[in-house]
């Protein structure tokens, strides 16, 4: 059995999200097909992680175990001119067979993408989060910068989450102002909660509404009590740009 | 009678393009019919040029004859909040009765994005050209050099065109290379033949592949004459990005 990594990049609009589920379409089972209809093999593909319903990915990393002795560049090419328009793979690679999309992972990084003018953007519609009240960029930079670090971010996750623990750790946060009115927020941790970095973005939205000063933000984080205060972004601004092992 | 000037955004995936034709969703005639719900008139609107099927807009500029009396910003309210989301209003503006989108431009700018990378583009299959073998961006902005003053660009349009002269005067050309691996061609001239840029862009990318030298790419414009190295590139990595009066 050979073991291949794969790097995907997909526009979640049309998907019920990554992970397999009965009868409706998500990212993974259509690869899982694509693999299928290549090499003829039932094959279960590793994720690093799930994204939700409509959120994006331009380096989501999965693996699978194999019997085709197709090379991966081969396998790369195949697989692009089987699968839909939106899903394709980046890259193909030959891995050892230790390796496991989930559990290697030492960091993610997530792009959340406002779109920070005051008419509707025609163009970025799926993919940007619509704020038409003026955001000040200041102020959220200064309440993100209350993430870094080992915290207990349970109060940006939904109630439902079965994890052992609900401490990461943030290694960076940025936030930037595009000229073309696009305000990008860049998480960096060693892993996330669900609905971490959609939570944590609706919540510093309030900041830059002037709602909620970057000092209560940052005593939210340090609470961990569940506030009003806390809202989730939603889905299409949302990017997994890369997993880093 | 008002006349109001209209800057719109567009992403032109499913019309036929900007101009009215009976019974096919064109941007042109959606607008009319969200002036006509929220106005009750049946207006034309002249918009600064047509856009071929599929081509996207930041900046396509429009006006048209009203007996509303509600105020500008109002309208443009009303009319992104009728329109479909993948056409939005930037700004609306009371313009002297003189001012005609067509007649008074004095320049457009249009950029055309490539996406030159070995994998298919998921996340912006209908916003930019792939082209999968590595062009060379500096023969590319060696032979766009040759654009620039005043030419007559018949050989960079269909032989259809009706028009009375095919001089046109180029004011500037850009290319420009991202670390995402686009490659981005803005063109400002005083006016366009039809299919012009996605012309020009055909055989630049000829030039970037090397199957054309920069000085064939002059010769091309300066003989006029139709030749087999003149190649369109498709409709979906064109953008109308401002006109200037």
């Amino acid at each position: 059995m050979r073991n291949i990594k794969i790097v995907i990049e997909y526009d979640g609009t049309d998907y019920h999200g990554w992970q397999c589920q009965a009868d409706i379409p998500t990212v993974q089972k259509t690869i899982e097909d694509a693999i299928h209809q290549i090499t003829k093999e039932k094959v279960k593909i590793t994720g690093s992680g799930r994204t939700d319903s409509g959120v994006h990915a331009m380096g989501q990393v999965a693996n699978f175990l194999t019997e085709t002795h197709m090379d991966p560049e081969t396998l790369k090419k195949a697989l692009n001119s089987t699968l839909p328009r939106d899903i394709s793979i980046i890259k193909t690679q030959e891995v050892p067979n230790y390796f496991h999309a989930q559990f290697n992972s030492l960091s993610k990084v997530y792009e959340y993408r406002i779109f920070n003018k005051p008419y509707p953007p025609a163009l970025q519609r799926n993919k940007v989060w619509h704020v038409s009240e003026k955001l000040d960029s200041e102020k959220m930079k200064k309440s993100a910068a209350y993430l870094e670090g080992t915290h207990d971010f349970s109060v940006f996750a939904t109630a439902d989450i079965t994890v052992k623990s609900t401490v990461r750790t943030v290694k960076q946060v940025s936030i930037r102002k595009t000229r073309e009115g696009l305000i990008l927020i860049e998480i960096e941790a060693n892993g996330f909660l669900k609905r971490m970095v959609r939570m944590i973005t609706g919540t510093l939205v309030e900041t830059g509404k002037g709602k909620l000063a970057p000092e209560e933000f940052g005593q939210i984080l340090a609470k961990g009590q569940k506030t009003k205060n806390v809202f989730t972004a939603p889905p299409q601004g949302l990017f997994l740009k890369k997993v880093l092992y």
